[in-house]
Order: structure tokens, then C-alpha cells, then sequence
């Protein structure tokens, strides 16, 4: 079943240990919709300006990501500049030029308007709102968020997860939206503010979820399940990881035809194997190439990196 | 087959948000050793005062754990006082007596020399490196240090390395051990030191084992093996769950006829099954009382959060 991200596509400058580059094509919902694209159909809704060219479009269509919903405006497209100099695990965000963002008034084309799953990527969670208020028949909603909207923005961030079945944030972005420093504490809070279930990333220590009684059908609420993330040599460039992991999540739960704890554990593990390709290369690079038999290899690697029961042991 | 551990026997005051407790038995001796008789025999090699009972012994011999190691001394026990007050997951360490500790020269019982298995705890690689010499015919040997040593002891603690079968340090003692904030970089370097396996505890996120090509007897590396931790509602005293993670993963490897892949991966997970219901209580109290049943439901809880293929899934 198809997905539909709304999010930020936008170029980026970026340094790390492993170099710099400039105005690499990125954005949440580009890493999200590519990640995603390896598992069903991916449709995004965004908004570009005249520097994002034909040859930046080719990276979606030839993942077969529909493009009808990136609006094309006036001026420079959003872009960022970050560097992970001096810290891997987190981003110094050095400029943001929101551009062509900061008017940015998403519209569904209709064409996509049978989406059986969003994913509202990290943005204002007033387009977020506005974004879920035209799919009023989706079956599954997933988003993210981060602490800007947090700290400045909480009253239309709470109607948002108000609306969510998947909340998907990171370890100090938990922490903060709930309040308190212990992640299951945190984690019960923030199911109490509306996400069905919540996904706290962890960077290279992989990521948690906590479900809630109506995480399932059968309203049953199950203890938290741990995905690892893949112990890497190196981390060129660690932008995106997050979405990328969420594409993997989200598309692998939109591929399948009934959600289950197994299921949900399975994309867990799909959402580690594609945030695990992401940094490899600079920006989206490794994203666009990987097969699906790499994909299905590393699959198998995560498995055997945390299961007891491990075919050469 | 036996353990014999060498390290502290001590008493700490200790304040965490869940309260304060004073002389409270510990010491890194006292939790590796309560940790491991739920899975072997264990003996102590360690040194108290006069402030250390007959009632502070029966917590050992309740056990089963021999005592005939453990040095009775003129003066005070070693003494610690600390704080999680501010941080849960880092003791500010507010007071060190080393006491009777201080002239320690660790002496081995005859009847303790024919112990398979060495726990060299956190102490003066001095020490270690005494205590190692004289257990020439041990099977196998496995050892703890800390910052302090790594930074100002460095050649000392580069013979013990040399020694070890197993090292078992924190995240930021592997880093800085090895100069190198990649994980993966710091435990090919650590592995390059001596260890023929590393395990990097990450605290609330669990641990990870790195194997070299002398990890096992078939001369063959495998790739990293994740263990989780449990998410925990609630740390009243993490004092001592780093001791408690080696004594569930040492004493269950002692148990087992052979070290396999398997058994390594299976002591793993026994080591986070120990850590957490440590710091269940303040001090040993929850170790004391733990009983084999609640371990083996804990092991289960501990797949059930990790693995893919679950009962009720």
C-alpha cells in the first residue's frame, strides 16, 4: 500500500570527519521516501524552488517515487548547513535557510489522496495538522518531530499526537517532550498524550519502542522491544539516519497487509538496516544505489548481531 | 567451575533520587561475586576491616561464596560515597577512603589456587597483574578497569591486557583506552592490546561483545553481538550494575562445559539479566534475594524485548 510523506526536501552543506560537501540533495522527506521506496509505492509533498532541476527529480523517479505533490516555487529551495565535526551523534546546525519553505502551504493532489499511510516528517506541526486534516481516511498515521517544536511550539504539537498511531523521535526528544529524564517513564507520558505507540531512536545504540493498549488490534499492551543499530568502522555523514530509518519502518509496514508485533518488530529492524546504509555515504549517495539483496543481507545481519539462536554459532 | 574474583569489599554511602543509604555492603568483589553464585561456585579475594560483621560475611556464605580469601585487617574498610542525584547513569564520586585497601597485597588461599575461572575486578592493574601470576593454570581470565588507570597507569595496565581473555569496560573507558571515539576503531585497537574479546557496556542501552580471531577455539572472528538492557520504570541505585552484568555473564560462561559463540551470547544476556535486578534496590539487597526462577523469567523477558520471533507475536 502506497505511503504519503509530506516533509522537507532541500539541499545541504555538510561536514564530518570524512569531508565536506555542498548543496547535496537531502531533506527529511528525501531520505524518508527513498528509504521507504525498497518496500511499496512512495508519494511525496514538498515544495522546491528553481534550483531543484531535473536531474534532482530522476534521484525519486527512478526509485518510482511519485513527484507530483513537490510543488515548484519561486526562489531557493530550503537548505542546511550542518557539520558533525566535532560530535557524530549530533548535528551543529551552522545555517538554515528556510527559502521557498517558509510560505510552504502543503496541498494533496488528488491523485494521492488514497494514500493508505502518512508520514508527517519533521516540520511544523501546523502543516503537519493541516497535511492529516485531508486524509481523513488513512489508515495509519506515523510522524516526527524535534525539540524546536517542543520547547516553541507544544499546544500545536499536542494536536498532532493527539492524531498519530507512531510517534518516532529520538532519545532527548523524549526526554523533553515528556518531562522527565527515565525513558520509560517518558515513554508512558507521551503515550498518554495520544501516539497509539512510540519509537525513541537511539542513535548507534539502535532504538526502543514502547506500545500502549491500543498499539494493536487486540488491545493488548506488550512490553518494549529493542532493535540494535549495526556497530559501523565508519559514519561518513550521519544526516538523515533518522528518516531513513523511519522509511524503512514505514515502508516495510506499509507493505504488509495486517499490522502485529511481529510485523512491527520485523520494521523495527528494516528502519535499523536503512538508517545502517545512510551513513555510508554523503547525503542520500548510498540510499539510491543499494539493492534489495543488500538489503535483505543486512537483514539477516542484524539478526544474527542480537539473537541468541544464530546459525554459526 | 569455580570463579575466583579479586577486587573490593567495601561499604558505600550512596544518594540517588530514590533516596540515601549509608555503610551499605559493596564493593565490586561483593556484587560480581553474589551476581556469579547463582551460577557457580564462586571464591572472594579482598580485604576488610573490623568494621566488616559476621553478619556482613553471612551475606556471602548465605550464598555460598567462600570467604577464606577475604584479608581481615587492621582499620576501616574501604569506604565510597557517591552521587546519581544529578545523573543516574554517572556516580559523582564525593568521597574515597581506600582504608585497609591501601596496603593491600592480595594473597590466594591454597585451597582456592585450583579456581578455572579469574575475575580480576576494578583495582590497581598492580594488583591484577599479582593476583593473574599467581594462577598460572587458570582456564581463563576475564577483567574490569577504569579511567583513572587507563589515564595514569597506562603501563601497567597494558601487561594485564595482555592477559585477559575478556575485557569488560564502559563506553567511555573504551574510547579513551583506545583514543578513538568510533566504537568499532577503539574495540579493533582494544582487541590489538591483548584481550581476545571485548564486551563495551552502554549502560541503559545494553552491551556489545567484540570477538578477535582468539575469541574462540576455531580461530574465527564473528561480527559484533548485541545484548539489550531492560528498560527500567525505575533505578533506585545503580551502584554496582556494571559488577553485577560481569558476574551474571562470567558465572554463567564458568557453568558451561565449553565456550562457544552460543554460550558467549546466552552469558550476555544473563549479564543484563543481573544488571538489572541490581539496581532494583540500593546496594545487594536485590541480589541477595533474587531467586533462579525470577532469573531464568528475567532471561525470557530479555529474549521476549530482543528477538524477532516471539511466543505472543
Amino acid at each position: 500500500m502506497s505511503i504519503l510523506v509530506v516533509g522537507s526536501v532541500a539541499f545541504d552543506n555538510i561536514q564530518t570527519p570524512s569531508g565536506t560537501v555542498e548543496n547535496c540533495l537531502g531533506g527529511a522527506a528525501t531520505h524518508f521516501s527513498l528509504a521507504a521506496s525498497y518496500f511499496t509505492d512512495v508519494r511525496v509533498i514538498g515544495v522546491v524552488g528553481k534550483d531543484f532541476t531535473a536531474e534532482h527529480e530522476a534521484v525519486f523517479t527512478r526509485r518510482g517515487i511519485d513527484t507530483e505533490g513537490i510543488e515548484r516555487a519561486d526562489g531557493l529551495s530550503f537548505h542546511w548547513t550542518g557539520s558533525y565535526v566535532n560530535n557524530l551523534n549530533e548535528a551543529q546546525t551552522l545555517g538554515t535557510d528556510l527559502n521557498v519553505f517558509q510560505t510552504f502551504d502543503p496541498k494533496i493532489p488528488e491523485s494521492c489522496k488514497d494514500s493508505e499511510y502518512l508520514f508527517l516528517a519533521n516540520i511544523d506541526p501546523v502543516l503537519q495538522a493541516r497535511v492529516r486534516s485531508q486524509m481523513p481516511k488513512v489508515r495509519m498515521v506515523c510522524g516526527d518531530t524535534m525539540n524546536y517544536w517542543i520547547a516553541d511550539h507544544a499546544t500545536n504539537l499536542a494536536k498532532v499526537l493527539r492524531e498519530l498511531d507512531v510517534l518516532l523521535i529520538n532519545d532527548g526528544e523524549a526526554r523533553m517532550l515528556a518531562g522527565d529524564r527515565n525513558l520509560v517513564m517518558a515513554a508512558n507520558k507521551i503515550l498518554s498524550m495520544g501516539p497509539k505507540t512510540l519509537i525513541v531512536k537511539h542513535g548507534e545504540y539502535g532504538a526502543t519502542s514502547f506500545f500502549g493498549e491500543r498499539s494493536f488490534d487486540n488491545a493488548r499492551a506488550l512490553h518494549p522491544f529493542r532493535a540494535p543499530a549495526l556497530p559501523l568502522a565508519e559514519v561518513v555523514d550521519p544526516t538523515g539516519a533518522g528518516d531513513s530509518f523511519a522509511g524503512g519502518f514505514y515502508g516495510y509496514l506499509a507493505s504488509q497487509p495486517e499490522l502485529t508485533p511481529a510485523v512491527f518488530r520485523t520494521a523495527m529492524f528494516y528502519g535499523g538496516v536503512m538508517g545502517s546504509f545512510a551513513v555510508e555515504r554523503f547525503g542520500t549517495e548510498r540510499l539510491q544505489n543499494v539493492t534489495r539483496e543488500e538489503i535483505d543481507e543486512r537483514f539477516k545481519l542484524f539478526k544474527e548481531i542480537s539473537h541468541l539462536e544464530y546459525a554459526n554459532a
